[in-house]
């Protein structure tokens, strides 16, 4: 490797954008030449995140700051809010009429990627991982501002979408929480052996999950010694599992979903509600997720009935899963457990990197879960 | 009330024992005068839990050092573990060969209660909860002990059964889960609104559910900042709802109940995945909730989509529901929260207490949650 | 009791004000009768804390639109922040220019209290801790809006100022580090057993000291799974408990205190370090507080080497201290565990209350401790 | 690097255990070949611990069980408890009676380190962190087996002890609580800047410190939403820390030290009070740790007022300091945070293992904080 490639991470004083920024900042092959933030700019990021202190890393800037022309960026990694994340990577693809970023994306003639521009995009917000401009609106409730870029958008889950990531310009990251259910079920819809019209998910995560903006729902008191669900019913990343099963169902799909806030800080675990198709047995739907994840470094179903618990892949990109029976005949249980950070955030969008520069998948993302 | 009525509280040094005992000593119409422990039998309750030392309470014998004879007890709540419930109970009511507790349970005339002694019991194991021998053993590995006294013991979920334990002489006071589930779905069953046979319970606990006893798997480091599912399928609270479902709907039904443990101390949140008989609402069961605990007073359901939370819970006798419209058509989602420690054990118990001497049902019942 | 106290909370939104009302709400001898709240107000208390829900209280209205005038209060707590706090009492006892409240608190003649008010004010902000203004000034960064209160005002601490509290009209109510703080030390000074120049308190803190604003570092996030000390000798509370140590040792005092933040919700605990005077040991210490609290009902000395443990004191009025040797010649350790909440603020004023109004200094504070 | 070390790691089911051979296994120029426990032998390391699953680890065998000879070890890191590790290493070193492993530490000649094997121990215990033999038995309560091992073996606290380090065959891995307290005092104590007959040192862990025993101290509910001291004067850290402290100022020290409980997993906090010598401020002490650990990547002096936090060091081998001043003249405060499990135990060990075989210091052990 003769040469580092050049990133810009945008939003970096979230708990997103710093642990992109922890992860990248470890990795062989990366350079970090640009971090934003907007009221934090001016500041070090180790003076927004202590624990960051140590790294050789560029100040905060503002993003109407950058100066992309000059900044030979090989990729961007966007972990702005939604809304905020299609405007610039709008602007970065000529998809609207903010071009102020032209001079670096604008090409004479569009790259074997399909985009406009050299630069790999990875987007961590939601602003692409919905296909369709008629429900981003009804979901987050004003038209996309990019909307051809939504279906040209790949939704970047590595373990399903290798070969589109590697040629892409525009990674969609997928929420946290599609990504532990998609890794449990997308397998097993492919096979057939689930109803896709009986899927409940009950899905627990780490505050974390919310952001470090100041609400008061995210105090330390609200949550600690106490749980609660939230958004029941109407969470924002049921679109986004929706359309992903019913892509591989090959028809529309509606699930349930009911996420939870649970003092800690990291973790997230999903438990799904299952009915099986005609003939099928947890048995067999283990088997399926066995033989679909054998050769994935980041994916592991655990042995017998082990369990999965967010301690075994706290401060790593795994996830782990298991299948169990459900005392009703006809139905099972599938349980996955990811880092929301890394997995489920920073570290996957890592993952996709390494995809798209044709690095080792791995590289960067070894370290084993921190527990205790 | 000219006279307190005589309370011994066997098993008074585990958690669940220690809490009944704490809200025994703040009840004006009882007086404690008999506690039992093992390992921790001739220490003073406070030296075991120095949070209980200012309360004015006799030390803990051990059971065999009990003298039953004269002690004149009106009532006894046992917090033993199962097996070591079903042998004193027995033997209190000469079911079994038992029969050194002869003297003050045994009458010569059969009691109104039906019960061949005066003594109330009220058992927080899961030894008298099952009134099906063969059920029992199935599922705790050995047969009971006083198999004639399952079938005689009352299931003491107040809101169900308050006229029989008004009568009872042997209260099997319902798990902690249990509490929780049955009171969310209950109504529902009876009403016809929900499909027995399709009912995902999907539970999370604090870790004071699981004992004081020393286990790996509740020590901190294990818990803390981490979460898991535990006896996956297979949780022995699970006959215990199936029954009482069944009751309801009049023949055998099967559930899905996924168990979690959760880094907090206390508090239990269950949320419940059903489908709607054909022509109901989640409004509709909402309605039935409201209207059937409507002069409850520990039993609230909650406005609009205020989503239930520990918090609101923790350290009183309160359970709040609320009913939410699933995704999928044709189903809800019904959540409730309880304390474990008190409405899903010492506190449901005092309760039932109040309920068997005709006492308001509330009384020393009527601390408010602690928040934060 | 023939009639209830009308009682008003004025700054009843935070967690401070919630703890007060839900104390008062199970008083027999008080009525809360107004209810204040800046952001919130126009909201049923039980919409802002649910877990009150189920108490009937008046709506949260906003200061502004209290009407004094005919509301017959017999008290006032105030827990809004500093300056606030002292503009409004200021107003109440005609101290400053701000006269809107007039015309219940005007009265020809002066109280027997020496104040011109009949209502009782107790004060849970620092406004009225301090007795000098220059102090206040120094360390508030501005002068007092009614300095001729500060003078007046008596230091709330009920083990301390038992006789004072009973007779005025201003009861300036500690902060929940010198509460704790001064239980353990004042008897030590007044014995003379302790130098007065060599106290260091190292003070932990469960997060709801901080209250329920909304800063980046309240965040579950930022305290989860971690500690650490803040506002290292300079915070607030320093000058009030060099106040009252210097009010008892005859001459000014300096301490060292250093706060931490610590993953819990309430609960703190104060670990001081002390040098002996000659001949003195740390048995005679701890005979000195037991001899001091022999008859208290809220303070507790241990027995034996028994460490005082937040654990022990949560959700009650109660303090717990002990005594140490430290291994060095001549000095010693003292610890007290409090509920900040409660015995540090809430539950302090209705102790205070009860004492003004010559009832059971433990009316309505005789809760357990709540644990696990 | 043509060959990789061949390590043994006794007592690997721990959680200080466990900790080192997460980070050997990640350790560049380290090959694990055994690995010890008692009750889990048999087990891979991975169904003891799920979260290190992935890595590729010999399994568990006992310790009898180990073929010393013909192993190869280059190095010994030992996890035992106390008592069960002066054996071991005893044994390994010819020093006691216990002569079963002689086939590979017995050496015709003296090795160049002063021990007659070549292989290299680092002992976690306390065994051998004492020099003295009477003051180990005055604290552990029973005579030290391999005597002659305590006065040859080096305190390896590697940024004071960095050149024996490499020349041992026998390094005593510093306490958790020692090391953090030592880091933060030797450099001002070697200055002259402190008094060091006063010198308070209060110190709070999470509470993987204490290890994974079944003790109903360490269950979840005794310490989740509390906290409270412990071994307050009597803990078996102080001798170590007053036995380096002495040696600094060249005389017998006593100091106070008070450990507390706190409910996090991982983590430690130390707030050290200090009397400064005549002449020297706050600032003069941080100018000292400034220039003492200029060159030290693993201590950081923090700028400003920025208090050392433990969710600055988690996960990593860092080591956060900063002074303050104290609020009465002549004195400071000394802060200090530190991953027990880390830089207080395994990174600790590894740093020293990097020393002694002449690897680059910061190998391994590169990781940056987890936050949050």
């Amino acid at each position: 490797m003769s040469q580092k490639k050049r990133v810009a991470v945008l939003g970096a004083s979230g708990y997103t954008g710093a642990e992109t920024v922890r992860l990248l900042a470890a990795h062989p092959h990366v350079e970090i030449v640009i971090l934003t933030a907007e009221r934090k700019a001016g500041q070090a990021l180790g003076a927004v995140f202590p624990h960051l202190a140590g790294l050789a890393l560029p100040d905060l800037i503002h993003l109407d700051d950058v100066e992309w022309h000059g900044a030979e960026l090989d990729a961007v990694i966007c972990a702005l809010p939604h809304v905020a994340s299609q405007e610039v990577v709008g602007a970065l693809f000529h998809a609207t009429e903010h071009t102020v970023l032209d001079d670096i994306v604008g090409l004479a003639e569009p790259s074997p990627t399909g985009f406009e521009g050299q630069v790999r995009v990875l987007d961590l917000s939601a602003d692409f991982r919905l296909t369709d401009a008629a429900a981003y609106e009804e979901w987050y409730g004003r038209p996309h501002q990019a909307p051809k870029l939504q279906t040209r958008a790949v939704y970047a889950l590595p373990e399903r979408n290798r070969a589109a990531i590697r040629n892409t310009a525009l990674a969609a990251m997928p929420g946290c929480y599609p990504t532990a259910a998609l890794l449990a079920l997308l397998p097993l819809v492919d096979a057939g052996q689930i109803d896709v019209d009986d899927i409940a998910i009950d899905a627990k995560s780490g505050v974390s999950g919310a952001g470090r903006s100041l609400k008061e729902q995210n105090l330390y008191c609200e949550v600690g010694e106490a749980m609660h669900p939230y958004a029941v019913g109407r969470h924002r990343h049921m679109p986004e599992m929706e359309q992903e099963l019913g892509k591989a169902a090959g028809r529309p799909v509606r699930i349930g979903f009911t996420p939870h806030l649970v003092p800690m800080n990291r973790g997230e675990l999903e438990t799904i509600y299952v009915r099986l198709s005609p003939g099928h047995t947890a048995e067999a739907l283990k088997d399926t997720l066995r033989a679909a994840y054998a050769e994935e470094p980041f994916v592991t179903v655990l042995p017998g009935d082990l369990a999965p618990a967010t301690r075994m892949v706290r401060g790593s990109n795994q996830c782990v899963l298991n299948v169990f029976e459900d005392r009703r005949a006809g139905r099972a249980i599938v349980v996955a457990a990811i880092d929301n950070l890394i997995k489920g955030a920073g570290g996957q969008a890592v993952q996709a990197m390494n995809i798209m520069f044709g690095w080792d998948e791995t590289t960067g993302l070894t370290q084993a879960p921190l527990f205790p």
